[in-house]
């Protein structure tokens, strides 16, 4: 006898990308930043006592909310803070989108989408990107037409890195008859030239809710903090409701809240890495490896006809050097390379040199 | 417009107890450790290396469940790593008790299970307890007559404190036909003598799940971490499906691995709290409070004749001390008092007995 709810027993796990512990592998695979976390962070941790937390934290982790508040020009009441990005993905599903009811994302996009679906029992639908990964331009029309009750949109795209114009989202969110949630997870590291900006659209609509993590741009995969913005009638029945109501703690809140407020440490870590991104698009290139452009802190880029992506993926992790194979349509013939350290990218450029050779 | 699923919308959260962030409130409600958590604990977190939080932490918390497994003489295949135990029942209903489905608890119990049944669309079925708090005879009968899926016992009790054997819960195991979570968050207080311990009949239930916190026995609320001990066709779906793929930061795995190997340190901050909880006790009855006899690291004591337990609680806290009124039958007339240090003790008994003599 199982116990497990029928679609739990009949769904698979997400599937996160592999996590060795040892500091010699070349992380390239889960697009961390190849930068430490702020020595504001770190003065945090050294200074946090440890005799506090025989108490609980402060439920709705205000420290920090009064940060992203002040850093984004909105109030607390627009703030939902969470256990990483994911828990508020999952608490999206949890409030605005019952069981069987539609939940739409293109295709490809983050895999946890579906799988969050899942466990909701609620429908996924993937809508297809155009050949060159933008949005179809009936994309509105097909939202509506399937009912769908949210609509998932990362941007900058994953696995691509291509962005979508703050106009384009301000449409959706004024077309779009549900909820419309912006994934931000790259966002610190879009060029600061093509001034993208979707914050300001939160006053317009209340039916968008942003989501944003301090695992990329602020070096803190480990920590798992990240949070939602949106109205506050959006915010509320998350932040009051459906969030476990110490859902972050009080290590985590403090860093989160140093991180945040350390806003040239991070950008500087940004520029680097999009520097980096140049430099490594242009070898990529160089090559002859397709590489899309890319707006986030990772590049996809197309291995030579007849060469498998997969075996090129094996034959980097052997020499200590992971990247992100996806076994997905349209993407069976390309690796997904987090922009690393120059040092690092340098090594994964000679591996790639070595192995395409042969 | 709302977006929020119907079920949401009709619903009110969970009301956690007061978390006042000053030093100079005495907490006596929300059951917390009076001492700080164990020295190893403030070693490991001087020692970690805030570099390190830039990648993702270990998704299942391996290095914890090691310990975990060792203390409890299980493998790591029986130990669910949870962001608090709270989490834990929150993906006990996701896993277990679909949209619809009942699940059952006693009334009165820990607050936050009608929530988190609301939550999920699940019916919450609330079975009495009987005068003197223990369960029904008929209590088996009830559950497979409601159907239900899953029934959740905490205990020791909250808010009476009261133990109910292992010999019982083996049999609630045997014949209901449900899963049955035991949430043991204050076990840690259960005086020795008593040679309670459920962690055996794992071996013997497949049903069964217990859950643990390191919140109050360990001295670590502010950490949120507890864990789940159950057999690994249990834990698994848990493990692999509904929990978010790194659901425990990096911090708080290294800090509760120290917590939960610090026995001797954690059992003394134990012994200390079942010393004061017998003085507290005396000190009530002697005072002509009716309070029950407590297993865990509170007491429920009853205000005499014609004295409103809230206006109780009321003058307490203009003095700056905390207990917890609750609003529901059978519990108007008392309030829940957490045992606090000897002198938080004495000084909570000087104010009541100025605020009863009046």
């Amino acid at each position: 006898m199982t116990l497990e709810r029928p679609n739990i027993a009949a769904m698979r796990g997400y599937a996160p990308g592999e996590q060795p512990q040892d500091a010699g592998t070349i992380k390239l695979n889960t697009n961390e930043n190849p930068y430490p976390p702020s020595p504001d962070v770190a003065a945090a941790l050294r200074e946090f006592d440890s005799a506090t937390l025989r108490r609980y934290p402060h439920p709705l982790a205000d420290e920090f909310r009064q940060v992203a508040a002040k850093l984004h020009g909105l109030s607390i009441d627009n703030v939902i803070p969470t256990n990483g990005g994911d828990e508020l993905l999952r608490l999206i599903l949890t409030t605005f989108v019952a069981e069987g009811e539609t939940v739409a994302t293109t295709k490809p996009s983050y895999s946890l989408y579906p799988v969050l679906a899942a466990i909701q029992g609620a429908v996924l639908s993937e809508i297809d990107l155009d050949d060159d990964w933008s949005l179809p331009n009936d994309l509105i029309a097909q939202l509506n037409a399937l009912g769908a009750k949210a609509f998932i949109l990362v941007n900058p795209h994953a696995p691509t890195g291509r962005l979508v114009d703050a106009n384009v989202v301000a449409d959706i969110a004024s077309r779009f008859e549900g909820l419309v949630v912006i994934d931000e997870a790259y966002i610190d590291f879009v060029s600061p030239e093509l001034n993208h900006d979707c914050v300001p659209l939160l006053a317009r609509f209340d039916n968008l809710l942003i989501l944003r993590t301090l695992s990329k741009g602020y070096s803190l995969a480990g920590l798992r903090f990240g949070y939602g913005l949106a109205s506050p009638s959006l915010a509320a029945p998350v932040l009051f409701k459906t969030r476990d109501s110490y859902n972050t703690d009080a290590i985590s809140q403090r860093l989160a809240a140093a991180a945040l407020g350390s806003q040239d440490y991070a950008s500087n870590t940004w520029e680097r890495v999009r520097e980096s991104r140049t430099n490594l698009h242009a070898e990529l290139e160089a090559m002859g490896l397709d590489t899309l452009p890319s707006q986030s802190n990772f590049l996809l880029s197309k291995m030579p006809e007849g060469v498998s992506a997969q075996a090129v993926y094996l034959q980097l992790k052997e020499r200590g050097i992971l990247v992100r194979y996806f076994d997905q349509d349209r993407l069976r013939d390309k690796l997904r390379i987090s922009i690393g350290s120059e040092s690092e990218n340098q090594r994964l450029m000679a591996a790639l040199r070595e192995i395409l050779k042969t």
